[in-house]
């Protein structure tokens, strides 16, 4: 039922709390520091996410400016990441994806809700965010290129795991990769099977809140099918 | 018409009566026992099924208890298959699985009927099961991970080949593996064509149970689909 | 727009009049006949068609009767193909095939009618069969598995291109090989469009009869497509 | 998001300004040239797009007229590209396919609009060409198989860059290849996502003018779906 090569994950940011990664070992890219003060995330490149290999990983500051770039472009939209970090230091990984079975969801008037177990986690409800709603003059253009944008975003999502981007994607958020990623995937799935079940018709038997937060408590068997994905991801 | 690959097969189960299968070395995994008394079944461990080799199939009791675990994680919702086994004799092969487009049937209020002939078998009813029906406190979480859902399961499938479970996936039985596996394609392949004809919309013309009777007594030229499976499956 | 693989097709049948072919050097084939009085037509073995080499190419009377069978089993459907060379002396190639998109049209009230340019030559209408039309103590079985049960669909077909088989698939002809898998392949890309056009709501424009008819007479720059079809045909 | 496989890309054409291409040697193919008077465009001869090499390009001149046929057949529909040519001198790129999710938006009364920001340059309009429209002899048969059916569909287009055919499939224009391609792509999209949502129901939050018009004169990061949709082409 996972079909990731439909997943366009436009971009992927994970964040790293107090100091620079050990694998970072350019003098430039920032010695031991106060994790209260300074905060830092990794980011490939602009580049499909299928081409990206380890050296096409930058090093962001909060506010988004890269700290060593070596000429490599910085992806526009970083803001979406820079910003969620900044408001949410319980998320450690950010997925921005043009995820093509939720985009309808953020251009009409029904709500994403869960409808299969796997998605449960949407129970605690999918806001959608307008980038009109920033006011910022940069707004029309629909791309999250600069901190009010990402800041506006950031607001929408609020607590939740997952927001709509208006005419343009989604942005999930996990507490470490393998959780953004399974949210991710799912959120897709959901919109799916939300869509076709719409197209069945009738009342739809949603995932209830009680069913949503049992769940969210429960042990998961996760490893199963994240050793999948990770073989169809290297695969390819 | 058959796209296996679409069909996620969460677990299948198959039971063998009357003592451990041949294959079956180990002294601690029973000796010759009274068929009446002591039944076993085969399950895979927790893996997702595309990986799944000989060494990973594990022996069961019809309480679901492994018989020779060998730190192999047994699959959480193993209890849907024992629970079915206890109570139907005629059953020999369980699958359950996230079968797609069969999801949406189990939250909305359209019964799946058979609309191709392949799918007749589904004339005697597909019921929906709802974990809550259970009444068992591991309810919410919507996973059969105990006797208790197991057997509310089990009874709502009563004497059907298909039950759905809502917000979940379905189970599918059969007299062997070829029938179980045939009934459990050919029910997804019944739900996305169902489907289709809700949205062309109109009345549909179902496959009457005159039909679906005279085509269980008749005769069925089952090898030339069974060979084409076999050969994708491994394939892969 | 041509997706082969998901056109199931089911069984594929040639006529050859006028004598055995060249490549038939079994004595018990048939010598020079009048082709007045003895037809014949070609047809696999009971076999998946994506298995089928030329081994199992079998030869059929009029009647369905394999001429001269060794051992292989015949196709329980071969009475589609019989009856209908029997009826329609233009028409040198049959497809009986499980076309998906297509299904949906012969159990719903709406008519399959041409809404791409490829399918105009549907503008002369596409019957549906049901086989109980037939009042045969076999229709139930909703196989055409004798004589009288071909015969009826033959004769809903008429002197049309396509045919549906209600709850079942259809039934495509052709002048030869070439335009009968190309009425058999748009068929199924028509029924996508125009179902997903139904989606989309309000009033069709489909193609009209004079365009239909303008197309039958127009030269047609078909070699493209077939030599495409060809190579992924044989591809795979 | 993109599925390159899926669209059929009929024919792309390319018109060069001012004399003859360099990689030209044929001296029929024209010498120096004055600009103002004479053009020509590149095209394919008629071949399935995937099957096309270098050798397969041939010279048109703006009457669509083969400069150098050499036993190349020549695509019937080439004076899509000529007269496109003639009457937008802005245009460098002509795209004619037969984009699946585009079709049935030709044939309903639902306009194409923007859903998604990628495909904001939808926002100027997407006109529906009728072949019938041009009131030429041929066409019923469907096909722009002549100058005033190729300038009847010029002038349908107008200074848009999309028009629908009718039935049939669409044309995009571009002031060059990579840019045509990419509108080419995304309005496949476009009308996959705008037929769900519209499945989905209740109004649709369509991407503004005043959105289309920002994004228009922002910069795009282009550069990185074009490396992958050469790559997927190439490895295809």
């Amino acid at each position: 039922m996972i079909h990731l090569a439909r997943l366009a994950i436009a971009t992927v940011a994970l964040i790293f709390a107090g100091g620079p990664a050990t694998a970072q070992t350019s003098q430039t890219s920032g010695g031991p520091v106060d994790p209260a003060l300074i905060n830092r995330y990794l980011m490939s490149r602009s580049l499909a996410p299928i081409l990206v290999t380890a050296s096409d990983i930058m090093e962001y500051d909060l506010d988004s400016n890269p700290i060593d770039p070596q000429d490599r472009r910085s992806v526009i939209e970083r803001f979406i990441h820079g910003e969620i970090y900044k408001l949410r230091p319980d998320v450690k990984a950010v997925i921005h994806s043009h995820s093509p079975a939720v985009i309808p969801f953020g251009i009409t008037q029904v709500s994403m809700r869960p409808v299969i177990h796997v998605a449960s986690f949407l129970w605690v409800g999918v806001p959608v965010w307008d980038s009109r709603d920033a006011q910022d003059p940069a707004s029309a253009a629909m791309l999250v290129r600069n901190s009010a944008l990402g800041k506006s975003l950031a607001s929408t999502l609020g607590d939740k795991r997952v927001a709509l981007m208006r005419g343009h994607g989604n942005v999930v958020v996990g507490p470490n990769v393998q959780m953004a990623v399974r949210y991710a995937i799912y959120t897709e799935v959901n919109a799916r099977l939300q869509a076709a079940a719409i197209a069945i018709g009738g009342p739809i038997n949603y995932i209830s809140a009680e069913e949503g937060a049992a769940r969210d408590r429960a042990p998961t068997d996760f490893a199963r099918a994240w050793e999948l994905w990770k073989k169809k991801a290297l695969g390819k």
